[in-house]
């Protein structure tokens, strides 16, 4: 039996990916393109027409009902644009448009990165069966989005869920998009690894002043690399009982290379989840490591896909 | 022509207040009570049946076909029960079922006071057109409620929106609810004054030191009035920004008697609310003063009934 797919593209600063996935979050198909990010807007999206070229000349194409983009952000899903901050040709770049002029007018969703990361864990990952959670991407970069209700929270912009840009930290450091003390500007892996050398830690041999490498530091007992690591951890803690306090998520998961870090991350974290996650009906939230690795774009793409593709029909009942 | 009505309580630490609402916000008739917050369970329910008898009493009821209680929390939905903090007689009280007891099975929505507040200036008030929206109470304590595509989000317990006790400010002042620099603990009445005493302000002959005396001051020219308005400002900024960035609203609406402070509270809240609100989607936020009144837990309640009697069939068609 031939059933539907739906294609798929995830859009980051260092690769385009594409792929045609089942209703179960299976990759039947793949198409990888890097991202000419210096280039102009044009340069890009023919990068993208050529990773959808991929997909639309399999037999299989016939077969995608939707099309699910995940992209850097911030985008703008009401107006169908997108203005990754690490891709400058693209400034309320009409993607939905483009996309849609190459694969036959198939329904386009446009969620943010992080939403999506949200979608493939909520379908297949660590946040399955919860119905209010939150999922961020802890990285070069802090990302995240939310499910409320058992649905997907995009948001009218497709941009919810962005706890890398709120402040725990009200006269904190200046963060590079202007406010100060944001989750990013203390959690992420360049900072943790800003805080250990201004700490006085020192590298290895080989140089490594990756977040990665004061983990292995942390690990082995470094006293400066497991403070950096717990600052972090306390940052990400306020973030996360500030999004259970708003909306009441039940779960938060984490991914990303810093999520990687394990009990270094988790252990300080759960502790200071209990100092700021006071109130009665936020007591219960946990947090857990992602689990759905590097496909969780593409496959949240999907399954936004599969969201608008099924929505579509009881908006009709409904209205 | 005798339209339906729904009957609204509205269950605080100082008064119990009950009334039968129409379609269009009206209220037909009150009845209140003060709450005897330091009795016990039974006391203090006697108190709420004495309302609910003024409302079954009049030939009115007849025409009630549900009933909302907005209650201050916390507040349980899922399991019917509350916990109001100023109620220590109560804890874990299952108020719906007791409610119901006297009601004759009508259907019970129970909400919290910040998100009941929430319904009135939605339905009613300055957050009305709005599909996304926080609307908050500034006062002794600081608590709030999300419309968020459209609907009211009261969250599974009823207590979503709960901003006075975000932290937005990690290392800060230790908050009576346990966290640390909640946005309450800076932007409430009692710590808007407090603040203005530690800095040396003195009150006036009278000898008040709330909060509108510390607008007073601030609007005759009180440098250390003005600061720590300004300080107030800052903190509900960043948790208001935060709030954005996390789902997407575009107003903030803020009542309570600290909300009446006008300018001396509003200009820097939109100052600083450009500095924490740095995001392309987020941008466009906007913060206006509530403009229900006194009776807007009333109306709120009313709302959430309203919306769970109309919620019905259209559940059952999408099911």
């Amino acid at each position: 039996m031939h059933t539907d797919l739906v294609a798929a593209l995830d859009i980051g600063g260092t690769k385009i990916a594409g792929a045609l996935v089942d209703g179960h979050g299976g990759i039947l198909l793949r198409a990888q393109r890097a991202t000419p990010a210096q280039g102009d807007g044009h340069t890009v999206m023919r990068a993208v027409e050529a990773v959808l070229g991929d997909l639309t000349g399999s037999p299989l194409w016939s077969r995608a009902t939707a099309l699910g983009i995940g992209s850097a952000g911030p985008v703008d899903a009401s107006a169908g644009t997108v203005s990754p901050v690490n891709v400058p040709g693209w400034r309320d770049y009409p993607l939905v448009e483009r996309v849609r002029a190459v694969t036959g007018g198939l329904p386009v969703e446009l969620i943010g990165d992080g939403v999506a990361i949200t979608a493939a864990e909520h379908w297949q990952g660590a946040a399955r069966g919860h119905d209010n959670a939150l999922c961020m991407v802890v990285s070069t970069g802090v990302g995240g989005g939310l499910v409320l209700g058992g649905r997907l929270h995009p948001g009218p912009t497709g941009n919810a869920g962005h706890i890398g840009h709120i402040s725990v930290d009200l006269d904190g450091d200046l963060c590079p998009c202007g406010s100060r003390g944001c989750v990013e500007r203390i959690a992420s892996g360049p900072n943790i690894a800003r805080r250990a050398l201004e700490g006085g830690w020192q590298p290895g041999a080989d140089g490594d002043t990756s977040a990665a490498a004061v983990a292995a530091a942390a690990r082995a007992g470094d006293s400066v690399a497991i403070a950096s690591f717990e600052r972090a951890a306390r940052a990400l803690a306020a973030g996360i009982a500030a999004t259970a306090t708003l909306v009441e998520i039940d779960i938060a998961v984490i991914g990303g290379g810093v999520g990687k870090a394990g009990d270094i991350l988790f252990t300080p974290l759960r502790d200071a989840l209990r100092q700021y996650a006071t109130l009665s009906f936020v007591q219960r939230l946990t947090v857990a490591p992602a689990v759905m690795g590097t496909d969780a774009g593409l496959v949240g793409a999907a399954a936004a896909a599969l969201r608008r593709r099924e929505d579509a029909p009881t908006a009709g009942l409904a209205s």
